[in-house]
């Protein structure tokens, strides 16, 4: 049972990054962490689970925003300390500011004078999203 | 100067992951990590510098292998915590077992019974990229 996870590398905190991209378009759209039972959990639900470091606890995404994210391809790098889904995210929103992705700021300019440019539109107002 | 480097958060170590994402297929290739010097460098270049957490230096992408990583663009993301580089992979392998990707084993069966399952072929013998 669970063998699979044998082949997982948790940090020295029983964590793993996690990133979560769109199945369809390719884009990424956040990176979270796992420990083992999310991991288990969201191999199981087909429902992505993370670790929040903050909160200290078990997230389910879209517990709170219902912005679900439905896994259909669970992949591990080649140190096997990086996990890939590929997901469909409900709603479209996956950042905490209401956009898309969490990858809205671009790097512009030269690298001396260069500067973090927003470039992705908020689509939804976060009060409205975390009521 | 530099001012945007300010906006970069580092872990305890000095570090930060750091995705590498084909910019033409939106195919995620790797997963390492960067400190400071290597991600001033990255962004001064265009040719992505990684720091080598096992051999405790900066490590330019394609040194050995000549699969070099020519960066078009930087983002960063909502927390500052996670760089993504949209790159085109000179040479087509991102992973030193030879394939495009890091990411080549995918999870596959029902969960308590899965396995992880290599998918992606072998482009190029290890030992003919590292002589």
């Amino acid at each position: 049972m669970h063998d699979w996870i044998t082949e997982v590398v948790f940090d020295a905190h029983g964590l793993i990054p996690a990133i979560a991209q769109d199945a369809a378009t390719g884009q990424i759209l956040m990176v979270a962490w796992m420990n083992r039972d999310a991991l288990l959990e969201t191999a199981a639900t087909g429902r992505a689970a993370y670790w929040s470091r903050s909160r200290k606890r078990l997230w389910r995404k879209g517990e709170e925003s219902g912005h679900v994210q439905k896994v259909s391809e669970l992949r591990l790098d080649c140190d096997g300390d990086v996990i890939l889904l590929k997901i469909e995210q409900v709603g479209g929103i996956a950042c905490h500011t209401g956009r898309a992705s969490c990858f809205y700021r671009r790097l512009d300019g030269d690298a001396s004078e260069a500067s973090w440019t927003t470039v992705d539109p908020v689509l939804k107002d976060p009060e409205l999203i975390y009521k």
